[in-house]
């Protein structure tokens, strides 16, 4: 096979999880989702900065996507002390080997949902 | 007429198929579609395969899209007995020719109904 | 000032106008929305094929977007005979300079709005 | 660290702020956002133009985003006079080192809300 599909670095703009939530269930609460691919055959050292429009760049966060693997974290799990609900914020995202990554927000403040997804802006 | 526009191989890192379905036509049933475009002269050899947190990789499954032709696949009925609602997944997809993929989901799990896409992610 | 931003032809694999409309307002009615700017100092002549699963491409379809100036075209009021509401399709667009192309869903076939939108795929 | 991430020219080709809002709060009154992301070591002086079917273009509107900073801007605030609410335009992103640039809309004509979301088309 060819070169694995991808990219090593990755910026995502947008960051905005919500509050005010109706949902009942973990799986309909609002959350933004970071989805990272790796189609490749080793492991992907990943690590996530977070920028604000206030304060200093909290991370790297660091975790691992096995070879083969895709992973989608929901950022309300991430550092809930530096990212809160309501906080602006946007992510890079840099693995050790090309993968690949996507954003996405489910949104339950008013009744039904909302949803938004972007593939993120990928860069070596 | 110039090179057909489009890539050989694309990847969507997000992928989740809702359940809890309150829709009671087929169209308006949560699912996610692949639109497959070939504007090319020549017809389209192509192979999904797709990706898990917890599992090795399904398929490739093959299908064909010919030229001058667009396909949109329900990501649902792929393949039920791996790729079920509520299992989080990935795709990477591989074409012979230049082809140019996008990534939709309709959820329709609340009353109303709520929309994604983006472009898939393409390089040769 | 560089090189006017964008590029000279552009794809959009998903394409589909809900019918089953709800909307009392042109506003509101389920619509899909080809967006194109040409921010540079010519006017970008502009030609819009379209794509099927069972049917021979329609088209071209020709339009002008004068300099320093961006159109908003309803892809209901295209070509209602070829691409009525609930067929699935794609599109092309040519430009004779270069241009930026978005892609965007309003969906009202149930209570309440959806949106999606993405970039096309742009590439010379 | 390697070069900053990101491109010193964005287009984002969609732009419309919907009128006749339900809202009764800020954080859910329609409106369209615009993040960029500035995650190098030096200012960014940004400028933003819009661009309209009608009339000439509006700006430069200019701004910094500090080094390691995000800013999401409510282009409802950006012009009134020139960016009512219900008017189509388009935007042009530049500035003096690398960011990246995600377009967001947040639609609250309808009960319940609708969102949608795309990385803007960047190009040096």
């Amino acid at each position: 096979m060819s070169e694995p599909i991808g990219h090593r670095r990755w910026a995502i703009a947008e960051g905005y999880i919500p509050r005010d939530d109706r949902a009942t269930t973990r799986e309909l609460a609002s959350h933004e989702a970071l989805c990272v691919l790796n189609a490749g055959e080793h492991v992907a050292h990943v690590s996530v900065t977070l920028f604000f429009t206030d304060a200093e760049p909290a991370g790297p966060y660091r975790f691992d996507v096995p070879a083969r693997r895709t992973l989608h974290l929901r950022m309300n799990d991430f550092d809930p002390g530096r990212l809160p609900a309501g906080r602006e914020y946007s992510s890079v995202i840099e693995a050790s080997v090309p993968v690949v990554v996507q954003h996405t927000r489910l949104d339950s403040r008013l009744p039904g949902l909302a949803l938004l997804s972007t593939m993120a802006f990928g860069m070596d």
